[in-house]
């Protein structure tokens, strides 16, 4: 695997947290997402021949692409789809700058738990679009960045919501809604998180039929529970802008409830939410499509929060939001 | 303890389960309540003496009242508050007979739970006031007795809603709502019920203080919350008649989610919620305000869910609607 010269770009791009409106954003409801200190590193570099590498050191897979071919170096034939994103987010800048035959090889190292609901593979594609874009003087925008991740997440998930690529590219916090633009919060007080993992997984789209069923089965009471989660949302985006952590905790309680009772909770995220509360959070939650719970806690209590989690059975790590979205780390 | 004659007279009245509504009732909204099929035991004897003697077999308590004086006889004399409530529901008979110097006997046998938010002390005021009253001849109507039980429990709890001695009187199904008349539900269905306590006492004080505070602090979303409760207990009074008993169970689900988006619910009782659903109940949720869980669950499946709530750490019994209320048994 030689490669034509010595230079190698590395970007990075942050995973996302949901502190408000998942699930409930498909129905037009607000979504608050938090950029968060956990972050996915890319490093592209280019190759003398045609093809596209790429490895993952993480989850320990790597194959190569030489158009529809894939060769499978670590992982198998399935370790593939795992790395399509990274792959056509490589193809659209290759597009954009006009030269699809340069072969580039791409290092994924990520710290983003994945299948857990916290955007890590949009963060991949993220950081893999601003690396290739330096690396071939693409000179791309944000906006332009943002686009292009989620075209490649477009291509691999169907039509997402555009809110994982978005706090990947933008960083901070964002608030949106369906056929709206996203708004940047600003939000200026630290938002420390502990983050639990019940490492049990769900699809977004088993998750989503459940919703639908109850709807569809009792909607003048699910209707009712989305204005109330859109409440909870719109009310702590003013209070997070206060710095009113306390009741952001509560509005988490709230939001959370709202999601059971549309039946999308488990008894094993509830074991880790009721622990976070327990040991002096704020408040805690389900958090995105995964099997994660997120607990909002005052920084000299984050560590009994950890342990309590750990103690009701969950993996689990500090996390903060994180202003800086993606960016090219050398 | 001699008695002038042998003639003893046994009456009985049926514990009450909340279906929906317990706390929200507070604000107006509809509670469904349900008669089931355990029952306060009393039986009534005269004695020689003006004094009132009651002793209650399964809480291991009896004392005498003479007057204002208190003489134990089991349990000390911190056994007496328990045993006010059937005191004054013997005085409340005397008085209405103008026999204010007999004497009575009263013991108390009972299978409900106690401090389990089961209404058991409303139970053996109602069966008290019947006993008693077939006892002198009184001749009271139901309407009376609930009058009198309800007169005696707010002797002791100030003044309750007057929910648990109309369940004990009257049997069935009830709906009520602040400031309006009970409406008997007359459901036809078979409700099988299975009861889970987690033993942990919480005084509704306590929890009504809770849910205010909450409203306080965030009155547009928990007014929110309290509508889509009374359309949980609305529908399923819809449901319940057409004997739709899925569709009542999952009422049960979002109503107790709606409790603990409002902070009353706790692990332990979350723990045996999870248990009866996931062993196939059609629905789970707290009951009352005490620390007990109620999972509606075809009679095929039950003896699955109450294993499943005992190995989730419950103490647990079938039950099922009673409509017969307070009834003369000897």
């Amino acid at each position: 695997m030689s490669v034509i010269k010595n230079e190698a770009v590395t970007a990075s791009a942050p995973a996302k947290a949901f502190l408000f409106g998942e699930h409930f954003v498909v129905y037009g409801q607000p979504a608050i997402v938090l950029a968060i200190d956990k972050r996915a590193n890319v490093t592209a570099q280019l190759r003398k021949d045609d093809r596209i590498s790429i490895s993952s050191s993480n989850l320990r897979i790597a194959g190569t692409f030489k158009g529809d071919k894939y060769q499978a170096q670590k992982g198998g034939a399935k370790a593939r789809i795992k790395l399509e994103p990274a792959k056509s987010a490589v193809q659209q800048v290759l597009e954009k700058v006009g030269s699809k035959k340069t072969g580039v090889d791409v290092r994924i190292s990520s710290n983003i738990p994945v299948s857990a609901g916290l955007g890590s593979s949009a963060a991949v594609a993220t950081a893999t679009v601003a690396a290739v874009g330096r690396l071939l003087d693409a000179e791309l925008t944000r906006d332009q960045i943002f686009r292009m991740a989620y075209q490649s997440e477009c291509l691999v998930h169907g039509t997402p919501s555009g809110i994982d690529p978005a706090i990947s590219t933008y960083g901070g916090a964002l608030q949106f809604q369906k056929n709206r633009d996203f708004i940047d919060l600003k939000v200026q007080t630290n938002v420390p998180l502990v983050i639990g993992n019940t490492k049990i997984e769900r699809s977004t789209g088993e998750l989503l039929a459940i919703i639908r069923r109850t709807r569809e089965s009792l909607p003048s009471i699910v209707d009712l529970l989305m204005v109330a989660g859109a409440r909870t949302a719109l009310l702590a985006v003013d209070a997070l802008r206060k710095g009113e952590l306390k009741t952001v905790g509560e509005l988490m309680n709230i939001n959370h409830a709202l999601l059971c009772a549309v039946g999308v909770s488990h008894e094993s995220l509830e074991r880790l939410v009721y622990a976070a509360r327990n040991s002096g959070a704020f408040g805690a939650k389900l958090t995105g499509g995964g099997g994660c719970m997120i607990a909002l806690a005052e920084q000299n209590r984050q560590k009994k929060v950890m342990k309590a989690i750990e103690r009701a059975g969950g993996t689990v790590f500090e996390a903060c939001k994180s202003d800086e979205g993606v960016r090219i780390e050398s």
